[in-house]
């Protein structure tokens, strides 16, 4: 079966605000083997609302409608349901009179408007809000002809999370088939997209009952394998099948096989092996500093490092020689080594790492143009540079440049 | 004129992945005088996107759609957009031309699936992409009887922004009519948001003319001011008079006036001053010189730092004497005091920052708890401490603690 998300409110098609009660609703939905084929946002605006509940029941099996049940002029949901499916709205007494009661108690009386969440679709079930005042709403039947569910729930996250918990999923579970679904996901760093899709896109083609997903960020490629089966443990063979293919074909150029970050599986490697680091960075500016120590216990490990944007701190921090500097310049493959053999000698680190290069948008030249990246690792082996030429702006060629850093300590480890 | 924007990715349909793209459309379309009726959500599904665009052209004056440009398998955007529009598609031998060459640059040879990135639809004009491979599209014209148009950009955002500044916004300016709007932002930092509401909503709510939004984030608050009317002189009079009360109230708390970052405005006043700045971190890790050096030219005022998370090097880059550390620890006001005098003085700058603190998960005790941390900033006329106890989680606590630092540097250059 597949869904689909409304998202209803004016305010989630300003720049400031986004739907988020989707991403809980997709978890939820995907845990029971419900896939999420749309999600729309629509404002408080009872015309397009009215349109978007239509084509949801006309491609959706499950429609989930958020938000626009308050009791404001604004909140149109309850209207535009009604109209889009045909049916009427009655007023239900019990509801209105527990709307009453609980103003009562609050020593207020109820004002007329709020009296509008009282009104339930002919055919549907109230879905009691234990968080709030307006109750969710419960439809299930056939919609020209095809078998539909549709929810109305209530916009606030803390509301609709209750709600959905306590009233939806019961009623779901009852209604969706009992699914087994098997998941694996891969990462890999430095590698274009297009590469890893001519590499395994060959193995998985083949394998049309698993459906797989690329996702390309920078530096970074995530493979997500799932496969759906009629028992969890066909659904885990064939996934595993899969699997070992696919760690055949790109080998070690996998990072992380459970949805670990690239800085968790360095931590790891490094606590493993009893390594520490240290990190001389100029065009970086701290960033793989930062990334190494967003890692929580990092200490035990990371022991520290400079940002040595300007050459004198490159030759006081990271031991740089002046003449070093002048004869190749600040940008070379000769002050990346240095820096990276500087940086370890200074912590007395077991590795360390020198990153020198133009970020931009300022600060290129002809021979040294805005991307160009040394990244310098240096061991007990000796020191590695790699020169590259990152694409993009300032804040990518810097992600670039450190993801390249990490995959080289990675790589070290192995 | 309305817009309707329109995702497409199958990796915006999981629990891990949110489109973000179309807050930054909508924002440039509401400076415009466009309003954003509608988003929608689409995976890689080639019938599912090519509903969504028949419905979009029926429905919305200007529609969007990002993603699905890419060289794999799973990018539909184009072929769907075709069918939607019923039109065709015809490799551009000129794009395929600057694809390939863009390969050869870099040494490699472009694959089969890359020249896809070429086709273009019968009158569409094909927009250059100045940071990726896939160029994006521009189709203006009557469909079924309205005015329309349509953009195809590429879903990577900084790819997908600069095309839409470089192309579009020109485009559009020249299309759609004249709207008289003005906006202002306000930008505070370390003031929690009860508190900037409290002052201000008594004067923002005599102006029932002007939208006013206020938005909370780790240490900064947002408040933005917008108005629409049928004259510009008349609108930007309007917000005016409400912003000169605003300013009048929150003084020196605002940071900022058009946007700026506190990083920027920092930028700007350190050079206004001629002003130098070195950054001691250890449970910030980098964070802060990371966030200086995001400015582009930040090596004009910016020298470097250290990142001290072992005590040794705390000893070694900032000067921080053994003793002091062993008497009071490495978290304590002395040694953050130490820390931003001893680094000012190795960086000889006119500025010098140093922060420790406890920023979790582990680490913490019952009297260093986690969220505590000491800011320093050490200058000419002495040295100022700030202890705060930050709530939240490992990145919000180093997020506050660096818009602690910036602030503070901020406040000593007024």
């Amino acid at each position: 079966m597949n869904a689909e998300i409304i998202a209803v409110g004016s305010e989630l098609l300003t720049p400031h605000r986004q739907d988020t009660n989707s991403l809980y609703l997709t978890e939820q939905l995907n845990d029971l083997g419900v896939e999420v084929r749309f999600k729309c946002i629509v404002g408080d605006d009872r015309e397009g609302l009215t349109a978007a509940a239509k084509l949801a029941m006309r491609r959706s099996d499950i429609i989930i409608v958020s938000g626009g049940l308050g009791p404001t002029e604004d909140d149109l949901t309850r209207e535009a349901v009604a109209d889009a499916l045909g049916l009427e709205l009655r007023r239900d007494p019990e509801i209105a009179a527990k709307l009453e009661e609980r103003f009562a108690k609050r020593g207020m009386k109820m004002s007329a408007n709020n009296a509008k969440q009282a009104d339930v679709l002919t055919s549907a079930a109230a879905l009691p809000n234990s968080l709030g005042t307006a109750p969710g709403q419960w439809i299930g039947g056939k919609y020209d002809g095809q078998e539909r569910l549709l929810m109305l729930l209530p916009g606030p996250p803390y509301e609709m999370k209750a709600m959905f918990e306590a009233e939806c999923i019961p009623r779901l579970r009852a209604r969706v088939p009992v699914q087994h679904i098997a998941t694996r996901t891969f990462k890999m760093a430095m590698m274009p997209e297009s590469q890893v899709d001519a590499r395994v896109a060959p193995i998985y083609k083949t394998y049309t009952d698993v459906e797989t997903t690329i996702l390309a960020g920078a530096g970074e490629i995530q493979l997500h394998l799932r496969c759906r089966k009629d028992s969890q443990p066909e659904a885990e063979a064939r996934v595993e099948e899969l699997s070992e293919k696919i760690e055949d074909e790109l080998a070690d150029s996998i990072f992380s096989r459970k949805g670990e970050t690239i800085e968790q599986i360095v931590s790891y490697l490094l606590q493993m092996r009893s390594m520490t680091l240290a990190v001389a960075e100029s065009c970086t500016g701290g960033l793989l500093a930062e990334r190494i120590t967003s890692i929580g216990g990092s200490s035990r490990y990371f022991l520290g490092g400079a940002v040595v944007y300007s050459n004198e701190l490159k030759t006081q921090f990271a031991n740089v020689p002046k003449a070093l500097i002048d004869q190749h310049g600040a940008v070379s493959r000769e002050v990346a080594s240095a820096m990276a053999e500087g940086i370890r000698k200074r912590c007395v680190s077991s590795y360390g790492v020198g990153i020198t290069g133009v970020a931009g948008p300022g600060g290129g030249s002809e021979q040294k143009p805005v991307g160009l990246v040394y990244i310098a690792l240096a061991g007990e082996e000796g020191t590695q540079v790699v020169e590259r030429n990152f694409p993009g702006d300032r804040k990518r060629i810097r992600q670039f440049a450190t993801q390249q850093a990490l995959e080289m300590i990675r790589r070290a480890l192995l």
